[in-house]
Parts: structure tokens; C-alpha cells; sequence
């Protein structure tokens, strides 16, 4: 397969995702230049310190008129606006896509604004991160046997969906085609549930007892150290299907409390296998 | 602190626990010989392979006969027999200790055999683990830094604890007191509710979907791929505190879902930052 170049990649939103993209595309030689947008004079002094990028600004205006590609790596309250700025400024040919974790409501509110987006634009969510937040833990292998979601809608024109497919694959990932709808439900349950019982758990936790907390608990809880505005956007954005993803749980739960209450020892065995069996598939 | 100095340490169940104990013990100098206790003459031959121990048998009767300390590393459901015989075996001066993750029954059913145990028994959990098990994942430093639950009764000698006390502290944990009660009730909420909610998370992710779990999944159901056995044997030990632990968890969990149906981003945000809060509290 030919890989996908372009002149100039623009990555708006360099954190752990966005850096992992710029490192990613430039060892990989996908582009000639990577040019990373961020808010502070700061970040864009870190970012060269960091040696993420080619080159750094705060003018998204025009960095992103110099754009072959956008890649919004925004946070998902954020990724709305940076993706229809990407729709706004970029050059006509320039392709547009985003990283963000939820997808629907995204996808939505883009169409409202560019009925003609697909011409442009897929939404795509490479599932690769890490507790840590940030683009000092940015690497270039962030994305090597992760799987990144596309998510083409009717409207997306096959040329710009195969494109932008490519680029995410070419990072390293293997490419998984969904609708928004489905990425949505079916993230409630992997990543959005996970995390509000991690961070439910941590936080039923009392300080006194976190002395008696073992590598079970850090590892169960670890999700929860993420940040919690850019939490509150992906809950508030997957509202209905994470509370869906509660409740089922909750229902789960309910079962295996009955087990333990009744002394079923064949029942708590076999609910503990059914979960052992899940996680030994996927490996550590 | 003059350390703990023992002839024979005996260790029986030589697992990732029991053999860690056994390493430790050898490389901090606390006894001239260790000697391992294994079922079959498969796992006597492996523990001599990986040289986890000095010497190892399937004779127990013969091995507890030599013993100055007995430290029991049997899972949950064998260790009441196991330190049964210890008490039995053993000569009128060795000490015993186990290492089981529930301790209330265990311990009274050990009195109701032996009122006089407290002379020579003192109970244990040391918090150190791995999610996977067997003497190969055995390290002499699992216990560096953990901490490591004592559960003294009006019973125990005060000899006796101070003995045992000192022997899990010189392995290099922190020694902390609990009554056995006490200590169930908060690993409750500390260990084995993550497992069962590990476990729950897992067993309710289809395989489909497991193509779209990441970090965050697979952290949060790591513990999940313990044994089943020996969990069941756990949480059958612990019922009533585990059924109160899951009860709770429920009500958060309730909370979260109402916050979230309500998109109420302030309730949301303060819920992560609660959880994220105790997290972070605890280091990665």
C-alpha cells in the first residue's frame, strides 16, 4: 500500500494525542512538516523544547491556512469548534479530521454547519492514551496495534473516507469503521463506564483505607487520575448511552450480590470465570 | 531493630506469595534453612528448578516437624487446615503465621480448635500480589513498601505478635494492626470489591467489543484474570462485608447516573474530582 503524504499536517491540540500524531507522522515520514497549534506562547515554547513538532503557534488561523491535513486532537468539549475552524480555514483541498472521544453529538453539530463537511471531513477516535495527560508522554508508537474508529455517515465521500482511513492506519493502527451511534454505545461500555466506576470506586475509598489499597485497587482505579473537565465533556457528550451502560452494570452487580448473600459458591464461580475469560482474551 | 532469626522457616503453598516469602526470607538472612511445602512432586521438582527454596517436599507432617516458623501461603479455602496442622506438627516452640486475605473466620474456627493457639499463632495478609499467580512470578522484594495487616486477639501472646510482627516487618513491609473483624470489613472495600467489579466489568464487555477496549478497560479488569477458584473461596469467606461493599458502590453508581441523565456538568465534575482526588492520593 502507498503511504499517505502530505506538504503540511496540522495538529490542533498537542497533548498526549495530538504529540503521539506529530511524532508518529514525522518518523514515519507521512509529511514534510508538522506544525502543532496550541493556546499559550508557553506550550508552543514547550513543544519545540519537546522537539514534538516542526514548528509551533498560536495563530490557528494561519497555521491552518497552510493545511494539506488537520487533525483536531482537542478535547471533545473543544473538538467541535477546532474541526469547523479546520472546515473554515484550511485550503479547499486540505482534508479534515479529529480524535475526539465521542462522536455523535460532534458529528451532528458539524453537519448543521457544513451540510457538504463529508467532502472534507471523517471523524475517527484511535483508541490509544494513558492515564497521564500531556505531550512529555507523547510517542511515536503510541498508535502500533491500537485501533482507531472512523466513523463515515452517509455524507462522507469515499475518496476523503479512504484518505483520512489511510492516514489513521498508516500511524500504526488498525482502522475500524463504525457509525457515530454505534462508536457511542459501543464506547459507554469499554471506555466511559469503566471509568466512572474506577473513579466511583477510588472515590468510596476513605484515606484511612487507602492504606490497605494493593496493586488490585491502583490498577482498577488508575482511569480515575485523568483529568476531570475533559471527563465531564466525554460523560455530558455520551450521556444516554453511558447511563444505559450504568445500569446494566448495576444489574450485573445486583446478581453477583445475591450470589454471595445466598453462599452460592457454583454461581460465584462461574460469574468470576465468565469474567476471567473475557479479560485473559484480550491479554495484559 | 535486631531482625527476626529463625532456623527452619517452613513455608507451605510455595506460589507467588509463599515463594516471595521464601526468597525474602533467604535473601534478608532470616533463617539458616528454608523449606517448601508443595502437593505434588511435579511442583517440589519446579521449586528446586527455579531455586526458590532450599529444600522442598509433599511431606508435611515431616517438613512441619523441623519448623521454628510456619508460614502458611495456602489460598484462602486450604489455609485453615494448613495452619491447623501447624499447630499440630510443629514443635511446642515454633511459631505460625498465615498469609490469607480474609481472616475473621478463619481465625475462629483456628480458636475453636485450638483455644490456646494464641500462644503460637498470629494471623496475617500481607497487601502485596500480582494479578498472576505461581513461585516462577516469585520476587524477594514483593513485600517492600506494602503493607502487611497483623490481626492480633485478646488471645495472642504478647511474644507472639511482637515475633510474627517483627518477621512480615523485616521482609520490608509496614506492619499495621487490625482485629480480624476490622480487617475484613475494609478489604472489603478495598480488594475485593475491585475484583468483583473487575470481574463484572469484564464478564459484561462482548467479545466484539473487546476490540475496542483500551488502556482504560484493560486496567480496570486486570485483577479480573485471577484465579476463580480462589476468589470464589475469598469472597465466600467474606460475604457480608462484600455484600455491604457492593450496596454502596450501587448507591454511587445511582448518583453518577442521575448526574449524568441530568447533565448536570457541576455534579459530574465534582464526582470525577472526588475520585481523582483519592486516586492521585495514592501515586501510579
Amino acid at each position: 500500500m502507498q503511504l499517505p503524504r502530505f506538504e503540511r499536517v496540522v495538529v490542533v491540540g498537542v497533548g498526549l494525542i495530538g504529540g503521539s500524531v506529530a511524532l508518529a507522522v514525522r518518523e514515519r515520514g507521512l509529511a514534510r512538516t508538522v506544525i502543532g497549534i496550541s493556546r499559550s506562547p508557553q506550550s508552543v515554547d514547550r513543544l519545540l523544547e519537546l522537539g514534538v513538532v516542526d514548528e509551533a503557534t498560536t495563530n490557528a488561523r494561519e497555521a491552518l491556512a497552510k493545511a494539506d491535513l488537520v487533525v483536531v486532537c482537542s478535547p471533545v468539549g473543544a473538538a467541535v469548534e477546532a474541526v469547523l475552524a479546520g472546515l473554515r480555514d484550511a485550503p479547499e483541498h486540505a482534508l479534515v479530521t479529529d480524535a475526539a472521544s465521542t462522536k455523535s453529538g460532534l458529528i451532528n453539530q458539524i453537519y448543521a454547519e457544513h451540510p457538504r463537511g463529508g467532502d472534507r471531513y471523517l471523524g475517527a477516535h484511535p483508541l490509544a492514551g494513558d492515564h497521564r495527560s500531556g505531550p512529555e508522554w507523547a510517542r511515536a508508537d503510541l498508535f502500533v496495534g491500537a485501533t482507531t474508529v472512523v466513523t463515515p455517515v452517509p455524507q462522507t465521500a469515499p475518496m476523503t473516507s479512504d484518505a483520512i482511513s489511510g492516514f489513521w492506519g498508516a500511524l500504526g493502527s488498525r482502522v475500524l469503521s463504525l457509525t457515530p451511534a454505534e462508536h457511542d454505545t459501543r464506547l459507554a461500555r469499554t471506555s466511559h463506564l469503566p471509568h466512572v466506576v474506577a473513579a466511583a470506586l477510588a472515590a468510596a475509598t476513605s484515606e484511612e483505607d487507602l492504606l490497605l489499597a494493593a496493586t488490585g485497587w491502583a490498577d482498577t482505579t488508575r482511569v480515575a487520575a485523568g483529568s476531570a473537565a475533559l471527563w465531564r465533556d466525554i460523560l455530558m457528550a455520551n450521556a444516554p448511552a453511558t447511563a444505559q451502560a450504568i445500569a446494566n452494570l448495576q444489574m450485573q452487580l445486583t446478581e453477583w450480590s445475591q450470589a454471595i448473600q445466598n453462599a452460592d459458591a457454583q454461581r460465584i464461580e462461574q460469574l468470576l470465570e465468565d469474567g476471567k475469560r473475557r479479560r485473559d482474551a484480550l491479554g495484559s
